[in-house]
């Protein structure tokens, strides 16, 4: 950020580049209107062509599948970075009646930057005040005293709110329309001795969302301060969820470019985004990305006030670190991350490590309790973080600040102490109706992976777990999207309900656009694969479209349902560039005389 | 090919590209040798750099890890393609007398293409003859009348063969030296609490290996004609391999293409390839290939059967079938994919799949079973089939002609019907003293893997099982090294002996060597990550070294003891290019401030 000027840094950021905004190939975004007309859930219409027969076409219907891109891919949506998205929750926000808006801010920190002339340029908010006269500064909503917002609370008092609604609409994804489809009842018939659709029955309700809810199963993350948000649920019992991470370290990144890897990691399929800046104005990166961002926003609030303090752990104290989660909270942070499990009492059992501590969060916390020799303050104070929580709704991701960073250092005593303290914890957020999921680990290998899905289970009692792959080997740096997936499609089968995304770059250096795609790629095959083995209503309705579509040369199909169409094309185009090759009935892989599918075609016929 | 002349084919052919044979870094290749002199096995030795301390360097020991590369990455061996590698093996064979040296070549097609003055220009041999006068043309040997050449054969007669006591040297891997070795001891004393070198004690010993061998559980595949080859053992109780394909395909590539891809696949840890070509050359190019092969070389017959009889099925017959096994015995293959198990009635098992049968041989023989109304010839001349093997000691690999093709028709009717076929071969060729593996899926999801290892090891006897990936998912062409690497760790880990890589390329086009590198690497990965899930000594030396480099900084060890040096370096300089950098005490991800690893080490000081 440095060596940028802030106006470059505006210009840029009001421009998205076309590759980050433009539709995915034969596809439309499609709105499903719930019970009332502003619950509008987007889906991603994928068409088919015809399967093309001697006796003439048969119709293939089209493919919904689940868009977390927001109005980025919608034409009908007009962008302006400036504006910021459209504000679809506010109404369900208002109506509720126990929010009020606030006339100041009410952190020091937060109004402290407000008032600050020099951050003009780069703040979100003034550039309305200045640029579109016609649109007032918007100031935050909090509970109203005596209030609890969160959608744990109405869960629990039967309340479904349109937010449930939504995501039980969305984890749905047109199941309905298939089923009514006789085309497609007939193709069920044609293949029933496997899985084609076996699982079609089942249907989402919004009285289950709203009852995993209430159990503490499942999470929706939506502050009351994020009304550009389409809702989306985490919990075991859903489509597997991955979150992506960004964040502009000190040495490299600007604002613009960690505003458009947020719409770059939602388009190829981020659930929910981590936004891990650590540089000197993350107060108004964090402000460009929540005010554009249509997914959940997660941060490490400690990061921030270890900035406030010129990097010296011990200095961090309660008062400015509530002061953060407040500045945060109101500018509409999703989910926290809080390392309130690493007590001082834990530190020790690191001593032996191979590795020691690899949490960023965690070995702040460990020298601030080392240096004070007291407890962690997160810990002594964890009540009334939660009251915090339930003022605006902002969820516990509670942070495993002793984690593996070695596979030598898998499901060591320390690990497991702090995972026995998170369910603690939880159980403390539970009571104000706070919503939580935990964290876990890191590095594991293959054999001890069940173990930590069962634990987190039985001592956080059932409590979302939300983990960073595993990584199953220490032997691939760039490699480690692979070597982490393959972790992560493990734990997801067993039971996980997000999983963290891992770059190529991991542990080397920033991920850059490319590697944030191939990050979400690996990480959306895991998810995927998990919500099959899980058995998942309707996940194999595009295997079977895309198999199908192979299985009949329809190379277009073929590429248009696949996770990647524009890399599926390339590959293919590579060694037949040619048009008529998108019909051919083989590929240069065997070419056409040793073609399998084609013999086996003249076979049947 | 049909675009390229014969003299261009050669002249290409006979020069490596440096990439493909340049050294790894701070490594060098290390031999250890045996009960004799000419039992020399091949490792990489990876120096460290010492750990700095505050009072003064601790030496790190030397990592010793499997090396697949053959001589190209001993600056000692001189290269030269058109004299073939050194035949290392040749003393080993002709000691046993049992085999007599041919006069002639046996097969008809192969006396044929030997006479062709066409092909004088691009024939490995006769390049010997005109250009290397000294040497004569080496014809090929088999077993004396009566005799048996299987390392089966010698296993169940007690023996041991250097061939065995090689690969018991190849699997240990230095893990003598890491016994001796205080510092390391004093390491491991460290760490009580976890896994470090946990498995260090075990040894495979040369009667183990022959144990398993006798037992059917593991098979060394070696040709008596392919004497170039440094032995490999495959089999559940070792260290988990992963087999490589190249092939030219009709459309695409040429001879000099596929041995460098061959040499390539092999640097990068490939530890057997198989010959999938389809061209016209194919005779040829199988020649340059194993002549210059370390690693043992498959096949599928059927492939070059078809092109004898111009891509039609219905011609085959047995006896040119037979013609083709010998030729290319005698070239020196050592493993034949024969798919014996497409019996005719289960053809009818595959009519209601959603893919049909995507095996290019199991079609082709569905197909003949179709047109001439007729069991399978290759599973009723099975026998004489084994005569042919136990000649040359080409082991089997019984093809999977009816694995499922799509998530859908995992583990099905079709499927399971041809695997009990394959167990019932099996005890056939073992009668006969032959090696056998069995072919396995193919596209699973993830909750059905398992049922496949178990079903193999029960049908099949606990015969070595061999699987292409399988594929967790179908929606993500162009990244199923992924979606296919998933399911291979997995499947590595319940018992699988060897994973057959799959590329980016899957599904559409013909890999390129940066494809080839992908797979590889991913394949690596589930390999070695099975292995530490299955507890295979000494497995996890190479993991806790890079993780202490990583944890102390030490970058260029960091890099150098990482399965891919280059991109990992590569990767790291894209952010932080200086050599400073490389001692820096954090990386461009978290920046000076808040690298988790300095503070721990803050907190350990």
């Amino acid at each position: 950020m440095n060596d940028v000027t802030s106006e470059a840094l505006i210009h840029a950021t009001t421009r998205l580049s076309t590759a980050v905004t433009e539709g995915f190939p034969n596809s439309r975004k499609y709105y499903v209107t719930g019970s009332r007309l502003d619950i509008r859930v987007p889906m991603r219409e994928i068409s088919q062509t015809p399967t093309q027969t001697e006796t003439g076409e048969i119709f293939n219907p089209p493919i919904y599948v689940y868009d977390s891109s927001g109005p980025y891919t919608d034409p009908q949506t007009s962008i302006d970075l400036k504006q910021g998205l459209p504000n679809i929750r506010n109404a369900w926000i208002v109506e509720r009646n126990d929010t009020e808006q606030l006339s100041q801010l009410s952190s020091e920190f937060g109004k402290a930057r407000q008032l600050n002339p020099a951050l003009d340029k780069i703040r979100f908010a003034s550039l309305h005040l200045v640029e579109n006269r016609k649109k007032l500064e918007i100031l935050p909503r909090r509970a109203k005293p005596g209030h609890n917002v969160t959608q744990m609370h109405y869960a629990r008092r039967g309340i479904i709110t349109p937010e449930m609604e939504f995501v039980a609409i969305r984890e749905n994804q047109r199941l309905d329309l298939l089923r009514a489809d006789l085309q497609y009842q007939q193709l069920l018939k044609q293949h029933p001795g496997h899985n084609f659709g076996a699982h079609l029955p089942k249907t989402i309700t919004p009285e289950f969302v709203r009852s995993e809810i209430a159990a503490g199963r499942a999470i929706i993350p939506a502050n009351i301060n994020h009304p550009e948000l389409e809702p989306m649920i985490i919990g075991r019992n859903f489509r597997v969820k991955i979150n992506t991470n960004i964040g502009n370290s000190p040495v490299t990144s600007s604002i613009a470019e960690e505003v458009e890897k947020m719409v770059w990691s939602a388009r190829w399929g981020g659930d929910t985004l981590m936004d891990l800046s650590t540089g000197q104005h993350i107060h108004e990166t964090r402000e460009w990305i929540i005010r554009n961002a249509p997914i959940p926003i997660g941060t490490v609030p400690i990061y921030q006030a270890l900035e406030k303090v010129a990097g010296h752990p011990e200095d961090l104290t309660w008062e400015m670190f509530r002061d953060t989660l407040i500045e945060q909270a109101e500018q509409g942070v999703d989910y926290f991350t809080i390392h309130a499990g690493v007590r001082l009492a834990y530190v020790h059992k690191t001593a032996n490590r191979l590795t020691g501590i690899v949490s960023r969060g965690g070995s702040i916390m460990a020298k601030w309790c080392l240096a004070h020799h007291q407890e962690n303050f997160l810990y002594t104070h964890f009540a009334e973080i939660c009251e915090i929580m339930a003022t605006y709704d902002v969820a516990f991701s509670l942070g495993d600040g002793l984690r593996p960073g070695s596979i030598a250092d898998a499901n060591d005593q320390a690990q497991f102490a702090e995972l026995v303290t998170l369910g603690e914890l939880t159980t403390k957020a539970w009571d104000q109706d706070c919503q939580v999921m935990i964290e876990g680990p890191g590095h594991v290998p293959l054999q001890l992976i069940k173990e930590n899905m069962d634990k987190e289970l039985q001592v956080c009692f059932e409590a979302p777990f939300y983990t960073l792959g595993p990584l199953i080997t220490d032997i691939a740096p760039a490699y480690d999207h692979i070597t982490s997936a393959m972790g992560a499609v493990n734990i997801g089968w067993y039971g996980t309900a997000m999983l963290c995304y891992v770059t190529p770059k991991e542990h080397l250096g920033l991920p850059n656009k490319q590697d944030v795609r191939d990050g979400v790629i690996a990480y959306r095959i895991a998810a995927h694969a998990a919500d099959l083995a899980k058995g998942l209503p309707g996940s194999q309705i595009r295997d079977n479209a895309l198999s199908k579509a192979r299985f009949e040369f329809r190379w277009e199909d073929q590429f248009n349902l696949s996770l990647d169409p524009e890399r599926a094309r390339s590959y293919h185009d590579q060694t037949m560039p040619h048009d008529s090759h998108k019909v051919a009935h083989f590929c240069s892989m065997c070419g056409p005389r040793f073609c399998a599918m084609q013999i086996t075609q003249e076979i049947r016929d």
